[in-house]
């Protein structure tokens, strides 16, 4: 009688990021083929961001007469866009009722047609309404189609805590529709470069390299130098993710969010004046010149980082690291969200990192003032960084 | 370029289901164990069921009390308990709100300790703060201790719609205190002997011939006996979700679900006055009497069948089977909810189950009409059942 039952048993998950362009072109026969790869009515709710609606005003159309051949039913909801619309729980519960009017069942699909903020938000809502049902992200900027589009979270913010809430649900595909991008603005499109930079940082130097020498063309937002950008980091992205061996993150160890626990204290401090891209560049920053401080990192090859990093177009100071004890408040939050004990990853060289568990709050103060300065133009003291 | 980005991995779930005698007395080391299985402070929320608090009023100072000695922090929560708090968000976030102010992280523990419902609740908090916290379930009834708790999913009410919103999150162990259910009311004791007779009926005509041969001794609810069905009735759910072949239900066969179709409608049409081991029993009762008029089973193992559910103590009628077109609405809820096409699970004999795609809704009306005269005792058509 008191032996224990023992369950085990594995689950085995597969997705594909796509690449297209013009993803619902009516002789764009992706989508088509994902939607129909079994023969069962097609039941379709696509949530698309209204910032790229108010840019794209006849896509909401397009989705519907691309489905519409195919499918049972087909509806498109336009949702507020950005991070402000996953602080509150409307935009969640406006998505279940629309599962429940519209007869979503977890064999259905519901397409998720935006930025990293609306995939999360949607994400959430497919992950747990009839605990499941299968989403397809089209992620229409740089940074969700090189980064947090191609992985296995969602998430809401909760009470000032940003992705308090979520689950780890790999998508049922990934289409990466580069057209998406000419509409965007500048400062959208350069927010996925931050992103490239910290993977070429911290698993492969050869993209670092590459980056750096393509600095011109993606400053200029070339389309061959973004496509290229993205489906590299997407490679990276993704390859982390299932061959790191902890895809949803039941240990301490996260690479990928190497230069993160600051950029998502400065996001909350800016209120989201600051773009995850933005923070994620001042992030590697930090990080970059406390790597130096504590003898890790050579000093050139920051100065190396700090100078790729500018060349794109990011600046690596903010208003926000003025308040320097809220900013380290964000170790405690990034450890106590990650769990377990604190792990932050480092950088030994250029393409290696490496994790410590302690910070020695002086020497990343001092970081953080040599970023400020570095930004005035005031005199550097004698060491360079 | 336009190649896609494969991505494949496994995740592997392991979990243990324990038995004990008293979980909280200071000299059981089952869940200390547990709890200090990692070298690290262990901070634990315990969320702990209403009715169970009510009828065990030392139960908190028990729980702050065991943990205490081991702990870095133990906070106790009481949450109102039954299906009513699966329907609003309130208890939700205010589990949110404490996870937070405690600094609960992924590798803290949450310990639900109650009913289903409350193990339902708390498990969706644990499974989406922090994209998941450890959760220990400590059911506390014989239905949970037999059943729900011992699987993998949770969930909550959404607009009138049962377990609407919800994820499938294995546990990181449950622990079933035998000692929980002495001073439980006999309605709720008997709960969990619907859920141990449909695994008999499905998968185990051996347990079925045991259970009515306990039959006796499980009306009087003999601890020896009520221990027995949990422990067989818990076996065979674990190992239906670890065996059988598709753990988070992607696709569209549920023998779990078998009766339920009709179980979760009676349930939300009593507004929940009906508990959901009296809806099971009356919705196996359902489609057993299904079973026989598509001439799939014979009508002595349905009367065997009836007769041991009303043995048990079960009513195999409510008030509820007068209102039959909203209670076939149930059909197609419960196929919207799980997804794909309609797939009902009936009987070819005990301990043999079927699983059939469509239902003639004509002879369903039937069975049902069949158990209202059972019930009522007017004079029973030529054919028996």
């Amino acid at each position: 009688m008191t032996d224990p039952i023992s369950s085990n048993f594995q689950v085995n998950y597969r997705y594909e990021v796509h690449f297209t362009h013009g993803v619902f072109h009516s002789d764009n026969p992706l989508l088509r083929t994902l939607l129909s790869r079994e023969n069962l009515p097609i039941r379709t709710l696509a949530a698309v961001d209204e910032g790229l609606a108010r840019s794209r005003p006849l896509l909401s159309d397009e989705i519907v007469r691309y489905c519409l051949p195919f499918s049972d039913r087909i509806h498109v909801v336009v949702l507020q866009a950005g991070e402000s619309n996953k602080n509150t729980i409307e935009g969640l519960h406006e998505l279940y009722r629309l599962i429940a009017q519209k007869g979503i069942c977890r064999h259905s699909f519901i397409l998720a047609v935006g930025g990293g903020a609306l995939l999360d938000l949607v994400g959430f809502a497919a992950a747990t309404a009839h605990r499941g049902v299968r989403l397809i992200r089209i992620p229409t900027t740089t940074l969700s189609q090189a980064d947090s589009g191609v992985g296995v979270k969602n998430g809401m913010n909760f009470e000032g805590k940003k992705n308090f809430i979520g689950s780890f649900a790999p998508p049922f595909a990934v289409v990466n529709d580069f057209e998406m991008l000419a509409t965007l603005p500048d400062l959208v499109k350069r927010s996925g470069y931050a992103e490239a930079v910290k993977v070429g940082l911290i698993r492969d130097r050869f993209f670092f390299d590459e980056i750096e020498a393509a600095a011109p063309e993606l400053t200029r937002f070339e389309p061959q130098s973004l496509q290229w950008i993205i489906r590299r980091c997407a490679e990276g992205h993704a390859n982390h993710i299932a061959s790191g061996g902890d895809p949803f993150e039941t240990g301490s160890s996260r690479p990928l969010d190497f230069g993160h626990w600051s950029a998502h204290k400065l996001e909350t401090m800016s209120q989201f004046r600051l773009s995850h891209g933005e923070a994620v560049a001042i992030g590697i920053a930090i990080d970059v010149a406390y790597s130096v401080r504590i003898g890790l990192l050579d000093e050139d090859s920051a100065e190396r980082i700090f100078a790729v990093l500018e060349k794109l177009g990011f600046s690596l100071c903010a208003s926000e690291l003025s308040g320097m004890d809220v900013l380290l408040g964000g170790l405690e939050d990034f450890r106590e969200h990650l769990g377990g004990e604190l792990t932050i990853m480092l950088l030994e060289e250029i393409g290696t990192a490496t994790e410590v568990h302690a910070i020695d709050c002086a020497k990343m103060k001092s970081a953080i003032r040599f970023l400020r300065r570095r930004q005035t133009g005031a005199p550097r003291p004698r060491r360079s960084i």
